[in-house]
């Protein structure tokens, strides 16, 4: 199938109109019409090939929201006209113990990502959805949720996901207190899903004009880093910590923030991290771990519970040929709190 | 109670004979006449000042056993005669959240160290036991099993409880897959420990002359950490690896050994870790934590099991006299795995 994207075609090159094929249909395969795309900060980071793995032309996206127009014969789950949504991965080995777990983005082999990964079949770059159309097998295509609002589900499939699988994974509810480091697209979802999810929840946030923010998000508090004071009567006192910073920091300043066999979850920053001391961590029982994506089971639970209490990202629209200024702004960390494309701005020529 | 120890005056000085007053008698406290200390690496960084907060002069010394020569009135769970020892603590708030729950070592005040703390009714610093006598309260004091080899029950005390309260804290039973870094005085307890808990031990090292060691201390195999080939091999194969490495050093070659949801656990280094990158963090599920000793409870579990599977720690036994020269050789990690200072050879004179 004819589609278009935007794709960079190296390194250092701006997002630019990009005409290519998607796959015929196989097995159990369904064909998606994209509508809405969300703009993650990967997508960034990968089209400037900061982690390494990039390749050319590369077309980014892989907060999908789109409806069925075509499935395959073996395809059972979704019909045309279906409401569906692909997240940050598009295949897995589907048999190691990982995978039979629902913990596909935990393939023994490794997943297989929505862009710049490479298809298990015929070894061809996969290309994400800042496009027109997608096929995807339907094990890896989710349902949206009704009475969700359409326009703003995408984000929930990278930067709800990251942020709800922790959440889950460390058993957050009510009684949990959660504190959310980074205050953006990842961190939003973080504090709106936590709360949904019962606990009490704090924003730490070097800067006290997050404030506002962060309570009409559902925060019960904002915690000002610069303020040792408030830092250190802080000690001991959340369970877990979102750490959605992505870029490298130092940890040392939030450890102490946690209680006995409290974990700070690493969400953001793929890379190195200033050297942490090992004070904190001995002394007071505490854990520093990292968590990828969730699993398609857990991000179907995800859509469900988001459906259930109406949780959306907060959303700002763009077109298309809006992308590289969006991005220059999302680098300047000036969007509350998630760009999303809407892919009806971008036509493909007949 | 007169009594004479061996004391640092300084960060510089080597240790000399030292005689000091030890406590009257009050609450529940028990008086112990000192027949055996082990040497701890931590006495040698404390009395170099290496962690920031030590006090001279300085009697180090936290792996004691030895014979109670009178009680308190109020004293009620041991009479003269018994056998017992004393760990790393000697007091806590014995009020707070956690100390209820038996985790002494995590009291919300900061348990008292039994040297370089600082005795909770008096505030008059603490002095460890290179001496021949101390005297705790009985809450701090625990039992000695009657079928252990007295003489090489005291490294239980640090290293035992070190390395035995991560085991217990995640978990490690049959079917369990732990790694030890580090094959010194805790790394051969965790190697002794884990198999007696009937995990699967291996034993990571830079240098192949530790096989033979290893396996004599109940490992399974010996996994070479500068061998890559074996290193890639064993990605994603172990539950739990325990770290005992002293100084600061690099994560980074360890981490992908860690199966999902995998914690690397760090008992031995306190300060600064080299720089770790996140991406096996996040991409693998995979965990930092870091442990103290256990509280007393636990502690007292872990001397009963090893009564029960008679599990003791290699030892050389030294006299007082050559603790200068034993220190020396702990430097350099030429002992196996700890010595024990036979407090037979220190007279009290008259």
């Amino acid at each position: 199938m004819k589609t278009r994207g935007y794709a960079v075609q190296t390194p250092k090159s701006p997002l630019e109109p990009y005409d290519f094929e998607r796959r015929e249909l196989r097995f159990n395969d369904v064909a998606i019409e994209i509508l809405y795309c969300g703009v993650c900060h990967s997508d960034l980071h990968q089209a400037r090939n900061d982690w390494g793995w990039s390749n050319y032309p590369l077309v980014p996206g892989h907060e999908i929201v789109g409806r069925v127009i075509d499935v395959a014969p073996q395809a059972k789950r979704y019909k045309v006209g279906d409401h569906v949504a692909v997240g940050c991965m598009v295949d897995s080995c589907m048999t190691c113990d990982q995978c039979r777990k629902g913990l596909e983005q935990l393939c023994r082999e490794g997943n297989t990502q929505t862009y710049c990964g490479f298809d298990r079949v015929t070894n061809e770059p996969t290309k994400g959805g800042y496009s027109k159309h997608v096929v995807v097998r339907e094990d890896f295509v989710l349902r949206v949720p009704d009475s969700l609002d359409l326009s703003r589900v995408a984000p929930l499939l990278c930067a709800g996901i990251t942020t709800y699988s922790p959440l889950r994974t460390w058993t957050v509810g009510p009684g949990s207190r959660v504190g959310v480091i980074g205050l953006g697209g990842l961190g939003h979802m973080a504090v709106k899903l936590a709360s949904a999810l019962g606990a009490t929840v704090t924003v730490v946030s070097r800067t006290p004009d997050k404030a506002a923010d962060a309570r009409k998000l559902g925060a019960d508090a904002l915690l000002l880093s610069t303020d040792n004071e408030a830092m250190e009567k802080a000690a001991s006192s959340f369970d877990l910590i979102i750490d959605t910073i992505p870029v490298r920091h130092d940890l040392n300043p939030y450890l102490p923030l946690l209680d006995v066999d409290g974990t700070i979850v690493l969400v953001g920053q793929v890379g190195p991290l200033a050297e942490p001391t090992t004070v904190p961590l001995i002394v007071g029982r505490r854990r520093i771990a990292g968590s990828p994506i969730g699993g398609i089971p857990e991000t179907q639970e995800m859509l469900d519970f988001c459906g259930r209490k109406n949780i959306l990202p907060d959303c700002e629209m763009i077109r298309m040929d809006q992308i590289n200024e969006a991005w220059e702004r999302m680098k300047r960390a000036d969007v509350r709190y998630r760009f999303v494309i809407d892919m009806a701005s971008l036509k493909v020529p007949a």
